[in-house]
């Protein structure tokens, strides 16, 4: 477990606090666990940070109390019995706060019982995603070993991966190895989708079993000092009638070349996405790719930036996320290859290291 | 897979329908994935429920196309591209609609844009959600088999429970079971709390080894048809100084029964969780119990109702919820003891058959 030193806390709360006084609000409420996470390095499921111009206060319920104390460093705990909205108007009493920043991934619900208080409010959209966006070294590195662990689960199951085999077990015996490999938890539910099933991008596995001549889509991540990987390989089952898929397989590959390519400090997420969607779309599947081409990876499996065609978002040194285009073509089959990329001052690191050329990811086919 | 018959569904929308004509609304938007799997069976992770007057319309992005098709029966299927407000609001100018309810557990963002439209807003709260704290027959059949996966998970485990294994080794054995037994997803990462660990109620496996004189507490759940279960037993492991351990585990289990006891239609869940909160106090423990006393499991693992001290939900027959007292005392450790009971017109049927005295429980000190 490699352990955030404290003063990169602090360097990311100063942030916040520099947005807080630009946009003259004398406190905010941080309700996202992940955000919660991120500024403070407790690890459980139920906090709020309510940050005031010289306070920092941790309030979290009895069942946190002791991981708080112990995990949140330099943050005033605050144990509240009823309601922590209460709670927040009761320190705001005390402590003088007037207006109140507030993130707007908030529930409505929450929002309503806020407005009914006494603070004026003022909704911060994506403040600290933003920052989140953008990696550190410590961050990195467990970004680098969420991937080294989710990969070398994937070279422990590959001699598995062939017909006979049902979509279940192999997801099954993946997501144990996952778990072996030291991941606290899985970032999502390993997908294997053969045959007509992986014509379904997001297929959950049936019983169905591996057969000859199949596509099947993997697409696994892992988990390392909270940081989550994610990355899609798709294989091909030795079998007759391939040329079609190994047609769509090279697209593709192409298509995540292509993109990767791009990535660069300055370009926009849309320009990526074009980039990947332009091969597909050149070759005549255009149709057949229908979701973004990638999203950011960190504390959470999508967050920013979104590598899609609606966005445009300034990629910048450090981000991390997925380059995952993909075809699906209903009666065939699909493909999806998923890699991780760093954005670095002179282009990109793939952290993503397992092969996708045609010839190492078709069995007894090279 | 027990399948929910579709004119279960359509009892469901009509229950929505009413409603909205009483509010005075022509239209609701369901944007919690919960209640959308609850009201059409849908069983991805992206979609959104449109109901007008006389039409049911599924709003899905390209990834659900295929699935949203096969399991929501009975619902037009619209595939959105850009943006899930703007097909919204385009359905609704071609229909007509003018009055749009909406769930308040929707993010302010969300809520933000949808006024920025022509439609008039209506925010509705716990709408489905209190439709769904009373489960039909199916849905408890379901919640019976998650539960029987669980505990015999659990069983297959149990020798394993004894000094020298760590915590994190025992979680990991149990969600292997778990998915062997069918599980499709775990409901939460289970927990294996030991020894000084056990005094935080949600403490997550370390690699800290079981030992002698330990308690030991395993909260874990299992899951059948989506349906998921929760439950929790507390161990002791032979050894010197156990008396004051075998005191809160037993005050531990009559509190639990003591709660159980009162479960029946027409009771307060105030009144459930103050029953149990009475024998911890009684006995000088108030302070230790800092959590409330259960909550409704069905869909999700955390639902309606709530039992605790500030929440006065009246109990329903067919409602299904945890009975889970539990004292926690740090420098000696906690015990949790939770079941899942049913609420029957003469009381209540416990759902969890796992013993709970602790000569069951206390390995090799019976």
């Amino acid at each position: 477990m490699i352990k955030i030193p404290y003063t990169h806390y602090l360097s990311r709360l100063s942030h916040i606090r520099e947005s807080l006084s630009r946009k003259k609000v004398d406190s905010f409420l941080v309700t996202d666990i992940h955000n919660v996470r991120y500024l403070t390095g407790f690890s459980g499921s139920s906090g709020f940070l309510f940050i005031t111009k010289r306070k920092n206060i941790f309030i979290t319920d009895f069942r946190y109390k002791e991981q708080s104390g112990r995990e949140a460093q330099g943050w005033d705990i605050v144990v509240e019995k009823r309601d922590v909205i209460k709670t927040i108007e009761r320190l705001s009493q005390k402590i003088g706060i007037k207006k109140l920043g507030f993130e707007s991934s908030v529930s409505y619900n929450f929002f309503r019982r806020l407005l009914k208080g006494d603070l004026t409010l003022k909704a911060f959209k994506g403040l600290i995603e933003r920052l989140r966006a953008v990696k550190d070294s410590i961050e990195i590195n467990s970004l680098r070993e969420a991937v080294r662990r989710a990969e070398s689960a994937f070279l422990d199951i590959k001699p598995y991966i062939k017909q006979g085999i049902s979509e279940r077990a192999l997801a099954l015996r993946l997501e144990e190895r996952l778990k072996k490999k030291g991941c606290r938890h899985i970032p999502f539910e390993v997908i294997v989708a053969s045959g007509l099933n992986s014509a379904m991008p997001h297929a959950r596995p049936t019983e169905k079993k591996l057969n000859n001549s199949d596509l099947v889509i993997i697409d696994w991540g892992g988990e390392a000092d909270g940081y989550l990987s994610d990355m899609t390989r798709t294989l091909l089952i030795k079998g007759d009638n391939i040329n079609k898929k190994r047609e769509i397989y090279q697209l593709v590959v192409e298509a995540n070349e292509r993109a990767i390519s791009l990535v660069s400090p300055g370009v926009k997420s849309q320009e990526i996405d074009q980039s990947a969607r332009n091969v597909i779309k050149k070759a005549g599947y255009g149709e057949f790719f229908g979701h973004g081409t990638g999203h950011g990876v960190g504390l959470q499996v999508h967050e920013s930036p979104h590598i899609t065609w609606n966005k445009k978002e300034m990629i910048k040194e450090n981000m991390v996320f997925t380059i995952e285009p993909g075809i699906y073509v209903p009666g065939l089959g699909g493909v999806r290859i998923e890699d991780m990329v760093v954005a670095k001052p002179d282009g990109s690191e793939v952290l993503t290291n397992l092969p996708k050329k045609t010839c190492d990811n078709t069995l007894g086919d090279c």
